[in-house]
């Protein structure tokens, strides 16, 4: 997407330093989320499963990590505006979480037709919520004019350095706390969080293979992979709606340059996944925490007798109606 | 309820150190589990939570803890003609865990009118199920008649002190991991975590206090409490199935000896304690396991301001229908 700024900005990345700098600055405001194993899974997939549980992160997903680098990296000046963004989804609360504990105000733009459950969750962590019409053109408008009018700072999702090296923390937590992995695994939207943990798995563990994995339903991200360009989505619909979003040309370029294979998992897989897990780890995670193991059931991964470790992205379910309840 | 056994027997109970030889005997067999803190819980209640996390234990609940000590503290004679119980739930999967373990047989009997999920549960453990009509003396003439024929030792659900020693090295490692407790909460059903818990508690840290946990629809266990003699079962239901059992003169004396309250919770607040545990910390808990919170968001255990230690019993729930879903 082109936009006003210059071409090496569009492309930015941070480096593994900017990571281990990232790990520092959020490390008062989140958790060092621990690792689940389960011999039943690791059965049923046959390797050697580590899952780094970033459902029981604070605001329930690993977008706490990058929105609060984001906010910690500003100048004072900068922070006194503000800041916002667009979600429907977790970067929201995230970024109304980071914003709280800096004591500074957020703003977050979401679709009028946005669940209870999701404003709610917002609106618990103290930001304002200014809604606007179900479209890209609205929400974009509704951005810039939150910028125009109270000069806060724009913290996308994903399209960001300062966001990437976020998400990029838990990869690096991760190898600490799990040596000698052969493979690690993280779910594909926008790629903030598989762009990070590509690079600091490139850097930090160059032996171990970075996989993503999205549902066949958004195969964008594995198409784009190919072709090497910012592909759309498919208009097909998918549960894991945390993964309805294309690349950006940044994170295509962190991905291509630091990750083996994109694969993909049917709707019924993503399903079975998801509740396998539940009822043998008793951990609550969100259909799109379920892509990973639902890629390795499928083997459109293949890590037969690896050692693996799966980043759950987060935890946040709407508990009324389970996926597997017809 | 007496039977042939001699009095002492009847109330016999394990000490400290029982519960000691327990916890390293079955070390090898049970997991360690976490504790788990949630800032926004401890805000509803007013006081310091400390989760000990048994729904994470092999078999999916604290009862591995008991049915493993128990098997293990067979001598060889003994354990070569396998073990047998009556259980429609945790107890069963626990002891067919334990015999497996062992390498022993195991036999099961349950209700004929059993869910498949709790049938699945006991088989997937290797345990032979005999059924038997849904009564009290179907069940014990079942569990004779196995006895009698293969030699089988009965391991009781709750009334035997091999498992209440084993049952109570789940606080003892509670106090292990979570110093200074002015309070630890279990739920109680036929008395056996009760039981362990208290004199584990009374002796490792005589300060704590230990209060028991049930259902108001199920407050057997809090008028034979306050009466001093096994009272009767309620008509009516619960949803913590698991606590609808009455206590044995032998968990009577435990509790009565080392407990300083029963609390008992609504149905309601059941329900939602149990959606509120889900929503916060991500982790899966059955009913059972939220009757301690569903006390203290009741208030029918007073713990404001308190450090409190609280055992979830187990994570085993049928996610084809939740509680909150009508």
């Amino acid at each position: 997407m082109p936009d006003a700024r210059p071409a090496a900005d569009v492309l930015a990345l941070p480096d593994v330093a900017a990571i281990r700098a990232a790990a520092a600055r959020i490390a008062p405001h989140v958790h060092r989320t621990p690792l689940f194993t389960c011999r039943s899974l690791d059965a049923e997939v046959g390797a050697q499963l580590l899952f780094k549980a970033e459902n029981l992160q604070r605001t329930g997903a690993f977008k706490a990590r990058g929105a609060t680098n984001a906010v910690f990296s500003l100048s004072e000046a900068e922070a006194r505006r503000g800041v916002v963004t667009h979600s429907s989804g977790n970067h929201g609360a995230a970024l109304a979480y980071a914003a709280a504990r800096r004591g500074i105000p957020a703003v977050v733009v979401m679709p009028d037709n946005a669940a209870r459950v999701k404003l709610d969750n917002v609106r618990r962590h103290g930001a304002t919520i200014r809604l606007c019409a179900p479209t890209p053109a609205a929400r974009e408008a509704a951005c810039a004019e939150v910028e125009r009018e109270t000069g806060a700072v724009l913290v996308h999702p994903f399209d960001d350095p300062r966001v990437i090296a976020g998400q990029g923390t838990a990869a690096l937590e991760l190898l600490e706390q799990a040596s000698d992995l052969d493979v690690v695994v993280a779910p594909v939207g926008g790629g903030g969080l598989l762009s990070g943990t590509a690079i600091a798995v490139r850097s930090s563990s160059p032996a171990t293979k970075v996989y993503g994995a999205e549902p066949a339903n958004a195969d964008d991200a594995a198409r784009s992979f190919r072709s090497g360009r910012v592909e759309p989505l498919p208009c097909a619909v998918t549960l894991a709606d945390g993964l309805r979003t294309t690349l950006s040309l940044r994170t295509l370029g962190a991905i291509r340059g630091g990750v083996e294979a994109v694969g993909v998992a049917s709707e019924a897989a993503i399903v079975r996944a998801m509740r396998m897990f539940w009822e043998r780890t008793k951990l609550l995670i969100e259909p799109s925490s379920a892509v990973p193991l639902a890629c390795l059931l499928e083997g459109t991964l293949e890590v037969r007798g690896a050692r693996v470790g799966i980043i759950l992205s987060g935890g946040n379910v709407d508990l009324d109606r389970l996926p597997w309840q017809s």
